[in-house]
């Protein structure tokens, strides 16, 4: 469903522009996160106060909202930015990291699509499937379906959020509640390292900054981390290496690379 | 005193049941103790915040607590997390980071270890030494005396609290207060790299997960770090490579390298 | 103007001494900062809370100042940190991190700035213009005036506030408000990896630690980012690499490195 067209255009695009991404982010990826937009070519922003976050939203071209390690403060600054993008019709990419693992997690990413009606959300399917209503949620009783009904959960958030929903995988799920498109790059390793969920999120955002097709930009965004992965990967001796070359491999990414590698 | 079976047992243990830890810890070190805890098997969730820890903790199979970027919503954090892991019979590892630096390090690890009634204490000696009576601590001041002036407050300090304390150094001191191992894996370039003293407290906690002996847990974990450490830095190029080497050397740790390397 | 005797003493300096960096940094590069002090030889601590940094400033050698995800919270302790550094002659230096991208930011800078007197500022050239009075700011308009206008800024700022003022670039300007130096040294890669403005920040403090004359620890410090920056980006595959290669490189650095690839 990926047109090659169309992932050159938007990489030279975050290239040539650089487009300011404003991370409203967990502090164990911050720096990992920082580094991949560089490496894509996108110009990444850190800023978390309340003082400031609605200001930073409105120059920046695209707001990333992870949860990951919040707390009240980093919550409300969340808020704030994400009012204040979307009033401003700038793109915003949401991370429920680590939905269903407390009460406070998914009460809080409830909240926040409420508050800030975000373009894109992004997860892996346990986190999309605690932000879904229990009746979809309860057919996933049954480990071997888990992938249909996380898919399924997918549709169901998109639909009522109207935000494209993206579930990290083996197969990357992308959904705007109608049609859903799929990603096959990546490699297991991927999920040795932590962050790269967060990073995908970021990247994602990135095309949003260039794109105003939030489910073409949400399919970018994962081929280019499933491409940048799965080299990464091929050449690692572990999980350290791995973190290391992935970011050279996004660094090095270009339009040979992706017809080469691309799964369409 | 390593029993290569049971070291053997708690390896494979770790990676078969991938345990939940929960840390609360510095900001320096989270994506380092998060890659280190993915790489050895287990499963990191870092999450700070009082309106979850409890959760958390009780979900977790074993709970780190490191004091190195403290603040007073942290501790209390701390507090929360730790209390009800003990209540719960979770094992607790303690990082008490800095203790001696300030008065407000020394004094919260005194409360945290009398609130929480830590598992293990894992320090380096002059931390160790901070968290001892005076009259023991004093004996310190011949500096070639001092690994023995800390092994005496770390037998001190098990006795006093009922831990695990263990001292990393050239050679490693783990004591309940009684009985005392050592574990004499390691390299010099281990200290030149930020967070490898807080990454061995996250590896112990693995180890404490699938082993309800805290005594052998401490050693395995510091035995692990050790041989990981020791072969980073034979093919390090400096303090760069040093921290992704590590990485990949956990991620590769297996029995045939164990039995190879381990100095018994 | 960098004499390399003096360099060269500095750096044996730092590395026999091993000066305690007091650190209240931002969340993005706290361990790449560490890091990079450890490489070099000085011995980093992070440390943010308003109960303890008053004492950590006075058993440090130097402070850093980085605002680059400030908080009401961490400029409080930066204020308290400061005026307590200052109070007992001890260097400071600071980091203006996105001067200029919001009102909070800037204002903030300019009330440290006032509060902390620091020994030593530095900065981009973006970073610096905006702490200089508009009348200097507004001939940066035209684009091919810009380094002009940054150091002309500079010089202003340098003036007023009795500090070094540094800024990071092609080509490092180093100036006191009268004389200015040059650092020629360095690799357009180091843009493009996270965080290597705040680790100048950080190796300039450790420079510092050891030389009374601020002026020219600024220089060495900026010197030694050049050095290992540039031998990095020559071995790098990409931005992941650049980043582990930079530590790797300070940490090797040695006078036969400094005297074959410095620019005089």
């Amino acid at each position: 469903m990926i047109k090659i067209e169309s992932l050159e255009r938007d990489l030279a695009a975050i290239r040539q522009n650089s487009p300011l991404i404003h991370n409203i982010t967990n502090y164990v990826v911050m720096n990992n996160t920082a580094n991949a937009l560089l490496a894509i070519g996108a110009s990444p922003v850190m800023a978390h106060t309340v003082e400031e976050v609605a200001e930073m939203a409105s120059i920046a071209s695209a707001l990333v909202l992870n949860i990951g390690t919040l707390d009240h403060a980093q919550v409300e600054a969340m808020r704030i930015a994400g009012e204040t993008a979307s009033e401003l019709d700038k793109p915003i990419v949401f991370d429920p990291v680590g939905a269903g693992a407390t009460v406070y997690r998914t009460s809080t990413c409830k909240e926040l699509i409420e508050a800030c009606s975000p373009t894109i959300i992004r997860g892996n399917a346990s986190e999309i499937m605690a932000l879904c209503d229990s009746a979809v949620q309860t057919k996933g009783v049954d480990n071997t379906q888990s992938a249909d009904t996380a898919l399924g959960c997918a549709i169901q958030l998109a639909q009522q959020t109207g935000a494209i929903v993206t579930i990290s995988g083996p197969t990357d799920y992308i959904t705007d509640g109608t049609k859903t498109g799929t990603v096959k790059n990546g490699s297991p390793l991927m999920e040795k390292v932590t962050g790269l969920g967060c990073t995908a999120t970021a990247i994602v955002a990135a095309f949003a900054a260039v794109n105003d097709d939030p489910f073409e930009a949400a399919l970018h965004g994962m081929a280019v981390m499933g491409i940048a992965g799965e080299l990464a990967a091929s050449k690692a001796e572990g999980t350290g290496s791995m973190q290391v070359i992935f970011l050279d491999e996004l660094y090095k990414l270009n339009n040979d690379i992706i017809r080469k590698y691309l799964i369409l």
